[in-house]
């Protein structure tokens, strides 16, 4: 099933805000068989919209919509969706009931913006928002639907998840049976990746195909079959799944469309294993992502963050003369962070890290973007550095992924 | 200056990548008077990337085209343009050593699917990439233009500065002088700022916008003047910057288009403070959020993440007895962390959290989303409690907002 999405908001087009609504909505419905055509993203502006839906209409016969609506944007989205699909804005008492519900719920004094959110056009079915006060309006036609939806992020996700997929599915239904098999892959650029899967690619069955997925150090390949037949489809991607991995052994870290905090979890929850970090550079992005994941507090005991060399000695008990004899990033610094981080924390591993983010502080030696890493697990601490390219965002987030993977890799020998 | 993004890529419409180049783009070009029309994402796929210029061109005479480069992917977007704009597909001897160059740099032998990267339609004027090994296209007919970019962030952002940008101004210069002013607003619902500002609104002089632009519990206020007359619009923005912060009083944090860890280590620096977390449920967002300023360790000295409560007590040195008599999701608690990240961490400031984020660990007396937080400053220590909704990656976010902003007020008493 082909559909099409629509983003609303100026607040989108001038780049204050990243749509992530198309992105979230995409990964729930790809899974269910449902391919996005296109996204198109367009301001609050009536002619933009009505020109998108019909460009949307004349490739797809679903149209998921978000934004565009709320209390200081109500003015144009719902009467151009009027216009279009016919009809005149109504009061539903329904909707005035559920945002004053809202409002109260939140603690909030009702106001005149607010109450005019429950206008809608008469030619739309309402599905209740149960989360915040833009309602979620259902349009049909010649066997075309358009669902608009809220456009912030938490609203729509839920509304999503609570009515609109549920919707969709029983509206439409082709009987065609999806499977999907996603493998985390590290270790490899892109382009060597491609020639080493090259035949493998080339000897896929029809209704098969494999789609490269590079994101900052991390590729996932996903294996995408579609047939009306459930076994023979099953049975092509088990033997397929098997076959890369004897093509690509230790790359592949994971089987399903995993984090890598929730790899590393998963592997410290079956040995038993708890996890501290001691971070110089990356200030807590390693802390955060492994907290990131739901239940982490089993494994995870803390974090200690230490931006100044002082906090390095006073907590991590980093030797003085080891930082003026080699500088504080360095391999004899990471090591004893990493040391210090089971001690001080009371884990039996850890990871640290010690680099130069930028864009300040480089040296003609140790140029912005070097950073030395550590990991321990039980007796056995590893480390290594890596020169990381960009600017001081990027330095932070690759660095905080190498020094996962660091980790991982020592997990994955015990 | 009108102009349309494209997005390629089969990535970005199953949401396993997020486009976060369309909004870099905007975010740069807006400043200087390009407003972006629409933009479309579409798949590696000729037929709609043809769709996609088509209807871009019917409105804008330039596209800006980032993705459907690279690697495995060269085969579909390079030939499609050459089709569009005409010519043959021909070896850029250029191109070629660049290639060659990058690979060297990176340590990585060139290989097949490298090399094809140097073949370009015959149409295009090259823009080299001195950053990847994709080559930048620039394709003109009949006074529109469309460049073709790399989808790699860093590449894209990188030439973009260094060479886009520059030939699009010198390309087209239509004299209209863009002026901006943007606000950083808390402490105010959507809703009750449009009703406070309905009578502003509607008395800006002609040519003058207020945009709305909410994005997590932050407001930001974007005025935006365009004119031929410099002078005069320079003016009505003093001018209506003047009213906007006597409407909003406290309200407004900042002037300029500024993050909440910028204001606050720019208020830190002018009262020459340092600052240290203690973080819970936060897990090291904070630090995360501070440290990501350049600069930032002329005031940041550390953080303590103390996910387990041994280390609340062992680092931060947390009464047991409080943990025991309040639970750990208590202001006794929180104000203790606070207290205990200056001792440890050897600061004036420190800001503390402590809450569930859930999925699990809700009482039906503290909810999944209760979170106490304390800022300290000097010998004042204050402390809230706040409900926040959503799910797991929600509350943390907030609680990180929230605490900063705490933090801040109390700065701000200063």
């Amino acid at each position: 099933m082909k559909y099409s999405i629509i983003a609303i908001g100026d607040e989108l087009l001038i780049g204050q805000v990243t749509d992530t609504n198309s992105g979230w909505i995409a990964r729930h419905m790809t899974p269910l068989g449902w391919d996005v055509n296109t996204i198109q993203v367009v301001p609050d502006d009536a002619e933009q919209i009505k020109l998108a839906i019909d460009r949307a209409f004349a490739q797809t016969d679903v149209i998921l919509m978000t934004g565009g609506l709320g209390p200081t944007k109500d003015d144009i989205t719902k009467p151009t969706l009027c216009r279009y699909f016919g009809g005149e804005m109504v009061l539903d008492k329904e909707v005035e009931r559920n945002v004053m519900q809202v409002m109260e719920r939140r603690h909030l004094k009702l106001n005149e913006y607010t109450r005019l959110q429950a206008m809608v056009p008469s030619s739309c079915r309402v599905i209740q928002n149960e989360i915040g006060t833009a309602p979620l309006m259902w349009f049909e036609r010649d066997g075309k639907v358009l669902v608009s939806m809220p456009g912030v992020p938490f609203e729509l996700q839920g509304m999503m998840e609570r009515a609109v997929i549920q919707q969709l599915l029983a509206r439409f239904n082709d009987g065609e049976d999806i499977e999907f098999r996603t493998f985390v892959v590290t270790g490899i650029i892109e382009s060597a990746l491609a020639m080493q899967l090259d035949e493998f690619e080339r000897s896929l069955p029809h209704g098969i195909h494999l789609a490269y997925l590079p994101e900052g150090g991390i590729i996932r390949l996903r294996l995408t079959g579609s047939s009306t037949d459930p076994g023979q489809i099953n049975a092509d991607m088990e033997r397929l799944s098997r076959q890369l991995h004897e093509l690509l052994g230790g790359h592949i870290i994971a089987d399903g469309d995993k984090r890598l905090p929730q790899i590393l979890g998963e592997r410290l929850r079956e040995l038993g294993l708890t996890l501290s970090t001691a971070e110089s550079c990356t200030g807590g992005n390693i802390a955060h992502q492994i907290t990131s994941i739901a239940g982490s507090s089993d494994y995870f005991k803390g974090s200690v963050v230490s931006y100044a060399n002082e906090v390095k000695m006073s907590l991590l008990g980093v030797n003085e003369q080891d930082i003026i004899d080699n500088g504080v990033v360095s391999e004899p610094v990471v090591r004893q962070m990493a040391e210090g981080a089971c001690r001080a924390l009371g884990t039996n591993c850890a990871v640290a890290t010690s680099g130069i983010a930028g864009p300040g502080g480089g040296t003609p030696t140790k140029p912005v973007g070097t950073v030395w890493m550590a990991a321990k697990c039980g007796d056995k601490v590893v480390a290594q550095v890596k020169q990381l390219p960009g600017d001081r965002d990027r330095v932070i987030t690759r660095a905080t992924l190498e020094a996962q993977l660091l980790l991982l890799k020592l997990l994955n020998e015990e």
